[in-house]
């Protein structure tokens, strides 16, 4: 057995998992995207398809833990190659509640439309906060596969703008309550959506974070944008 | 330097990270139990406080997570101890965004009471959702303490009980609204403190199964509440 372990046959292990990531990354930003086309299209069929495929989203976060543990059980890594499993563990983490987010969308967009309600609300600033924190999922993998740190700086000003998108739509919503509180019930499933769109934007965030730390063997999480830019851009 | 590695150097280590996730336990429940003391009793200074030492929950993941790395890279841990520094890492994220919640808790309360407004919410269904996720908390915590996963179902129903509390808490709210609109703004206030309570629960619910992980080998995320009873009682 001893034989087979060259570092060849290690690189292609490492290889293989950093793909599963790449793929599970693949597919909650699809599952974002079903989601919202989901609850703007009033398509309760793609909302429940996004529902199912969660089960395969979860099913790559323990898979990726399992090869994770095994090739540190076997392989001893170095110390970049350890931070990039840890950072994998950590990520699929953070892919996952991605999809678990996707799947709150997909449900509201299941209830919504089933009940056919009275009152069908505008997703204007759901479709531009969607925008941003896929533009930002998208990065953040792109700096992962590329071990890339120069957009980290990027993802965290667009993570504040989507919390300042979020506010705008709060303070929106809380107007047409106030003038029409037959609106109350569909603004609050509104607001939820928000909600948790604003969530993968954190969770994006997350991920180009350990990309730093990867490369830069240093921690930024729970550091200020200022703190980030000196690092990465160093 | 290989001379002093000796296996009960080796325990001591491992015992020593243990104590650091119990203390990061610890301190997050006290982070959860402040907030909610600085909404109840309008303590703005609390609320701050609880703010600040967030700092500190921060700061315990970070060095959590590099004493992991650390005894990986020195040790080549074996399947159960690799299990154990496994769980342990995933443990301290859900213990930081524990924190991140209660901090959430505390913020609110601070911009609630620095405004002095006029609508002073009731906040029971709040207070009985916190002592639930509190004891979920604790219960959590001790089984990873003493690797034990005999509370494990336990804690998966508390978690139901609270997504369900949390449902009457929004249909109340959404009955005051309706009622007097002029509540509006303080009822979501209200509602995203209970967001954060159920969140808490969430977090707890995932060390609870992290530690079935550990002593079972088996990973009972996405799975039924039936097939963790199965698991943790055979």
């Amino acid at each position: 057995m001893q034989f087979e372990h060259t570092s060849k046959q290690y690189d292609v292990e490492l290889e293989s998992v950093r793909a599963k990531v790449l793929e599970m990354g693949g597919l909650v930003e699809q599952q974002i995207v079903n989601a919202l086309e989901a609850l703007t299209s009033a398509d309760v069929n793609l909302a429940k398809d996004v529902m199912e495929r969660d089960t395969r989203v979860n099913a790559l976060e323990v898979q990726v833990d399992e090869d994770c543990s095994h090739i540190i059980a076997r392989r001893q890594p170095a110390a970049r190659d350890l931070r990039m499993i840890m950072m994998m563990v950590k990520t699929i983490t953070d892919l996952e509640r991605i999809g678990d987010e996707a799947t709150k969308i997909a449900r509201t967009a299941q209830r919504i439309y089933e009940q056919d309600r009275m009152y069908k609300p505008r997703f204007n600033e759901i479709k531009s906060m969607v925008a941003i924190v896929r533009e930002m999922l998208r990065t953040s993998l792109d700096s992962f596969a590329r071990l890339d740190v120069s957009q980290t700086v990027e993802v965290a000003k667009q993570d504040e703008q989507v919390d300042e998108q979020f506010r705008a739509a709060m303070r929106q919503l809380i107007t047409f309550m106030l003038e029409d509180p037959r609106t109350i019930s569909m603004s609050l499933e509104v607001l939820f959506v928000a909600k948790a769109v604003e969530r993968i934007g954190d969770h994006a965030k997350n991920i180009s974070e350990y990309v730093v730390y990867m490369v830069k063997g240093k921690d930024v999480r729970h550091t200020s944008l200022e703190d980030i830019e000196r690092e990465t851009q160093s």
